[in-house]
């Protein structure tokens, strides 16, 4: 029973490991699809997300099964309970792809945002697209050392974000209403995302070392 | 066991009722605190939040003890898996009723929307508190109907949400940078806050009725 049961645990991690695969594709592409205003490219990533979607449903059956089949208890009951989480999660980022590549797709032809802040949104991009790519390595490593380093990735996301309501908000923006918007929205949907990689990794973080952190701490 | 089991689950209800309590609580304070600036009002919404985030991590520690004690299969696992993910959502929209009341006293003493925007907000913020009271109601007699009634209640939360990217993107538009900002993030948050509602109706109706409903569906 207790064989099954590791095996259908590293069932789970690896379907969290592909599915984080996919959330990287999808941010990755979406941020070129904004970056460089690609409207076919922006498509793609809004009907690929309906994968991430069905994978995380799929996820959330298994891990309800093993629930019901092998009834877990303790830390293993956790770590069932945490692939849930973590699967929401995901989910999630796929969504904010999804919200960027929809601005790109909106303001096609015109480019997203003007281009003072072109350099900001193309750094919050490779930010985030790195941050999913340590999130597979995590996932499927369990290193604690990468949940680090994504969480001091989210800080500079999160400077980032702030730099883009100081410049918006600032004597110097010439933008128009749309382009606030779209920086607003954009902005959000990147620290968001960000945000989401930071709670996944504090529950792998659990997962390697046995310290419970609490789902919103 | 049976009895235990049952008794436990109504526990779970009962605390997911109080929580959406403090939930109603803060995002009709939060409304208010935006409606009139009134910076004090807007520091407790964000002081109080600590209360519900407490609430959803004491629930979700409950729901994981029952899971591990009462071994529940079946319809009664996925009763308690439920509650796991509408524990998340409630604490989201506490999240949002925050970040409502944030914007409030970032710009205090202005008041954070233009007067064009002001009876548009006012309408959001008044359909999210019933919204939210709605949801306690549900929460408490699992009454499908009132999951019907926030379901109309959240389209009409779209169509203001749609409805202020109208305006601001509109040629009548003399908002500054910062209105334009305040706009879309408080839509976006009253948007959100309504989703969540949704989402949780749907796992309430499949908990009255059987029919599972996948999570992002």
């Amino acid at each position: 029973m207790r064989e099954v049961f590791q095996q259908e645990l590293r069932e789970v991690q690896e379907r969290l490991v592909e599915i984080a695969g996919l959330v990287a594709e999808s941010i990755d592409k979406a941020t070129r699809s904004f970056n460089e205003s690609d409207v076919s490219l922006a498509e793609e990533v809004i009907a690929d997300d309906n994968r991430i979607d069905q994978a995380a449903i799929e996820l959330d059956e298994l891990a309800i099964t093993i629930l019901a089949r092998q009834q877990p208890v303790a830390r293993d009951l956790r770590i069932v309970v945490s692939a849930l989480r973590i699967s929401a999660s995901l989910e999630r980022m796929g969504d904010m792809s999804t919200h960027i590549s929809q601005l790109a797709r909106y303001r096609f032809p015109d480019k997203v945002v003007p281009k003072s802040l072109r350099p900001t949104f193309a750094e919050m991009g490779r930010l985030d697209v790195e941050i999913a790519r340590k999130l597979v390595e995590l996932l499927r490593t369990e290193d604690v050392a990468i949940a680090e380093s994504i969480r001091n990735e989210d800080d500079r996301i999160d400077a980032l974000h702030l730099s883009v309501f100081d410049k918006v908000l600032g004597e110097k923006w010439k933008g128009e209403a749309v382009d606030t918007v779209d920086a607003t929205l954009a902005s959000r949907y990147h620290e968001r995302f960000a945000d989401h990689a930071v709670s996944i990794s504090k529950k792998v973080q659990y997962l390697a070392t046995g310290d419970w952190v609490p789902e919103d701490a």
